[in-house]
């Protein structure tokens, strides 16, 4: 097979560290068939993974949800060796994790006797400082599962929901669910008025991202009074500034949504002064 | 790789036929990454696939949904061979078909100029004349996305459900949603009360099985009144008879629903007469 362009250059699965275009798996794999794994993302930053046991807390949690027994203290043990593999000791980089159910003959309900798959890689990613971008956004009325607290890899809702944001010439689709603005397709989503943060509370309908809780963190440092509560669709042009989080997006100011411009030039003071205080976080590491 | 039992003998993997326990697809497919995929399941019966066609147009009207570009037809040119193949040819089986976006660096966004993966395999299965098992069945409220009219391989939550009925010693789990019954975690689902038979009007709530259309075409031929209506959960108790469909469950007589029996030895008239003329339908060729 033809070496792979725009791929990791290791992948690590069942054990075994292979080169990214060696890295197969059985076409009976639950997670082809039907999807039926979580994932997990984390960026290393200045030498050590940021919120490294939050995000691994969160995969042993989703786990559970699916009744997938699996080890993740001894998965977490195999990633100094991948990132040797792939010459990214002390790097900045990015690791992607999943894990499935495994290799099963075809049916529904979860089989016996299973060994879970596990694979992950990671890849060189100096993740900016601060995230200058100034994001675009459409709203889309939430049409995926009621599970999203869930991070699975059944993600065709997602995958169709960040293609339209594309189609749109937008970097994310936000979602609107019961009239009430809850997440993004791979983000949180945060609104500020009249000085006060508003971000959905954690609950089925978003993932509690690791990065949603480290702002919320933040906000209680800096006494920036914080709403848990839903921000109503309609309500969304009147909102003073309003931006994303996630582990690579980090803290992104959202410029427009729907055609609604929240800044000129630079975002408002509160994104301003969450996007420095998360600097500084990783500044301390 | 050890022989692999309980699996085909043969997998069609993007124009070559192997052996089931050498047919593997890269850790990159976003089949495995994203459950971005469509599936199809087909029976062959006397010598021939039973409403291919149906099936066919259904797995082209699904991949257009997710704008997935693939000729269906020049698929379908490769099933002979995989009979042959695998020692199936003219003999009773399923087929089971999966065609997913491809291999490509992980983006949620559909990437460009990326060639689609097909998978298809058939195992012997005889399917039995008329399916004499009588099901229970638990009712659950349903928290899958609201595009459950695309076969797709995103199937955490049907396969968490189907879960849920094995763990109640129970062969299916019936979604209700907004208060009324819409189908099943992998069959459709039917009521009889007062001689009129019942379903769920096709959309985005539910799969529209051919087995579904096929039997809905049976009960105008046999002038048996159809209603398209949801019933609502509520009166499940109070319906005479239920059955459900399915390309390999055919038409299967619901004995119990959450601990409700409908009947003690055989399954009521309307159940009966359609399990016949769907038999007489098989045989005809």
């Amino acid at each position: 097979m033809k070496k792979l362009s725009g791929y990791p250059s290791k992948v690590y699965l069942n054990g075994l560290i292979r080169d990214a275009e060696d890295a197969k798996i059985s076409v009976f794999d639950r997670g082809f068939i039907f999807g039926d794994g979580i994932y997990e993302v984390m960026a290393q930053i200045n030498g050590r993974f940021f919120y490294k046991k939050a995000h691994l807390n969160r995969l042993k949690w989703c786990l559970e949800q699916i009744d997938i027994t699996l080890d993740v203290d001894a998965v977490e043990k195999e990633i100094p060796g991948l990132l040797d593999a792939s010459g990214l000791t002390e790097k900045d980089c990015l690791l992607y994790m999943q894990m499935t159910r495994g290799v099963a003959p075809r049916q529904h309900s979860y089989p016996n006797e299973i060994t879970p798959t596990v694979m992950m890689y990671a890849w060189e990613k100096r993740l900016p400082d601060i995230n200058e971008n100034h994001a675009s956004v459409v709203t889309l009325e939430d049409f995926r599962w009621s599970r999203c607290d869930i991070k699975m890899t059944s993600l065709l809702g997602n995958v169709m929901a960040n293609e339209h944001a594309m189609q749109n010439n937008c970097y994310e689709t936000v979602f609107e669910r019961n009239g009430v603005i809850t997440e993004a397709s791979h983000c949180n989503v945060f609104f500020v008025k009249n000085g006060l943060v508003y971000t959905h509370p954690a609950g089925p309908y978003l993932l509690d991202g690791i990065t949603r809780q480290v702002v919320l963190e933040l906000c209680e440092k800096l006494r920036i009074e914080v709403r848990l509560e839903g921000i109503p669709a309609s309500e969304i042009r009147n909102m003073d500034e309003a931006f994303l989080t996630g582990t690579s997006t980090q803290v992104l100011a959202i410029k427009e949504v729907d055609g609604h411009t929240y800044f000129k030039d630079q975002p408002g003071p509160i994104t301003n002064k969450l996007q420095k205080a998360f600097l500084d976080l990783k500044n301390e590491g």
